[in-house]
């Protein structure tokens, strides 16, 4: 990867920079394309071990609703949309940062405004995320606004 | 620090973060300041051990010329404006990504367009930068475009 990522073409998308499904399978997210901007290239103890992804929600889409050892960090570049992490629901705007903690339910929504895009910073190795089971989404359910956010 | 740094106020500023100096001292730089939009909070295996700051250039300023180990991520926020790496000038646009590789010589300026804002990323522990010794100068300004660039 080259030491300059350069922005163009169309908005929020990179030269050299395919865009990608946002995973490989599944139907429990919506609408969601990611951009890898930077992967581990150094090896010194000043290396950034590190993976910064461009996401992109499309208006009415959503990530999944998932949990994982590894934290998140979030710089919204294109809103408004919401967000849940762990039991609070934020608004969010363009250049908002967003922390998602260890092992913390998140999911980012977008209304019918336009897309939601937001860089995402995660640790270059980690674990896989994990969707709730019957019994925890139940939980979450408990709270009404929680319940009228979620999609799985 | 809360899971949620809002942005507003101020274009470019965040709620509850203080607008800092760049560095403590020096004469090598002009007209930058800082903010600090993210520290390590976590200590598992997936904790990100980084920190994420927010630089602003006035029109006319630029950043220290130095090197150090560590590795730098930036995303350009405000633009346009120029930068150093290596023996290399990029001309930057707002969504630009630029990677500085450990022991590389930087340098980012602003013309008289308006400011250079843009997202750093670096490990949260990391070693001290290190200006250029008055023969590594000497080298760098050996290239014309780069000693027309450089300001010391």
């Amino acid at each position: 990867m080259s030491d300059l990522v350069r922005h163009g073409g169309a908005p929020f998308r990179w030269a050299g920079v395919p865009v990608l499904a946002y995973k490989e399978e599944g139907t429990h997210f919506r609408d969601v394309t990611r951009q890898v901007l930077f992967e581990p290239s150094g090896t010194g103890a000043g290396a950034l071990d590190v993976q910064l992804r461009y996401f992109e929600v499309a208006p009415g889409g959503h990530t999944t609703l998932e949990r994982h050892a590894h934290e998140h960090l979030v710089v919204v570049l294109r809103g408004p949309a919401r967000c849940l992490v762990g039991e609070r629901l934020h608004d969010l705007e363009v250049n908002d940062v967003v922390h998602v903690p260890a092992d913390t339910w998140h999911q980012f929504r977008t209304g019918d405004e336009g897309p939601l895009g937001f860089l995402c910073l995660v640790r270059a190795e980690r674990d896989r995320p994990r969707r709730p089971t019957p019994e925890e989404l139940r939980a979450l359910r408990e709270e009404p606004a929680l319940a009228a956010f979620i999609r799985v």
